[in-house]
């Protein structure tokens, strides 16, 4: 397992009428949470992309516990529990600072080629990374 | 089951640099699709937040399955398949201009007093609403 | 002069928890506006970018009088006001269903070629076709 | 003057198909300038609407110079020019990581009885604490 912790400030414009955070933006979250995983492995996304790797999303999940609100620092818990092969799948925790966890999800993206659009293996050194990563 | 098409049309700014709708704004389109359905039933969700009753989101499954890009007109089908308790789900199907599945989504919501942030039963008026649908 | 007037619903998703639409979502609405308007024209922003333009954003103002809130029908106005150069400028009103005025404002793009991304001129046809409303 | 630094790293939901930053994404920029500004001179934005003021955005201005990229550091540097009467004024300029100048801004915002929706004078708080930066 290889994982990640990075807060994020709840934004005004990320709420919505009923004071909670719309829960279509825990989306963003959850993409801060996995970009800042893999910078942490020595990756950038930017990178991946420059390479001819894009990582569109083909499943995501989300139990919402208690809602965030404005203002609020939340903790975006990300962590890879396999090594992926195409597809590259993020287990999401997200707690606010009184330690309440708010919501538990699931991203799964797939590599794939830039140019083509097909599905492609998740490049070598991205896994030996994460593997190092694992075994330590 | 009651069931209701929308057709939506992709705003530049829901497209990513992908140049694909950003997966987690599926959820305003999901939104726009449950909310025209229950006004199909004649019900107002602002008529509901009048009554005291809110709707947080407390789950949301998608499967994306090809991208949505600018200016496509995307029909989101949304559907009720079961009479609510305390919670209500629909299920999703979003499809392009050309008939292409896009993807396929749920998305559960809990009725709840808007002053205790309780969950209490689907109102009356809305569950034989939709029984009489459901009859037809 | 030519313009085009646009009928958007509120989504839940745009407001914040002032009750209001957040003030940035208005750029949302006004590229609606601006896209019906040249699409109204018979210029589609998809076909603009397949001939290699873009059409970047280099200037908005808006003065926002009344809030919108949710569920409104908001009716965006957009005009044109003068034949575009490299700049083209786009003039807006937003009333909703009450004819309230909601806001008023102008939002400036410049044409420019795809790959060089150095500003063009606004393309011929797009001026005719310009021309030929203004005419009438 | 009484001014503050934000950095805000740029998310990929954050652009467009253009590949730069969407243009309305700004406002939300603007907003963390802002509300960290007001939080280094000791308030915070929810405390002044538990407090019963609400602060809705009456006016906008922004110049674009160059796009913002995924994954940028963008440091948004908001000030405070002139003590608020019952509307305050906030200038921004934003950077890239590499110093060069993105665009500047302007937004001003009302204050406002929560309840009434009427504006009213500055906080004398507010108003005191600014001007003891203003002295400095």
């Amino acid at each position: 397992m290889f994982s990640h912790s990075e807060t994020i400030r709840v934004r005004y414009g990320e709420t919505d009428q009923m004071g909670y955070v719309y829960y279509g933006n825990y989306a963003l979250y959850y993409e801060v949470g996995r970009v800042e995983l893999i910078r942490k492995l020595g990756v950038s996304y930017n990178d991946l992309e420059n390479q001819g790797i894009a990582l569109p999303v083909v499943a995501m999940e989300i139990k919402y516990l208690k809602p965030a609100k404005y203002d609020d620092l939340i903790t975006v818990n990300a962590s890879i529990l396999e090594i992926p092969t195409s597809k590259i799948t993020f287990h999401y925790e997200c707690t606010n600072q009184d330690g309440i966890l708010l919501n538990t999800g699931k991203v799964t993206l797939v590599f794939t080629d830039i140019t083509t659009r097909k599905p492609i293996r998740c490049p070598q050194k991205f896994e030996l990374l994460l593997r190092s990563q694992f075994n330590e």
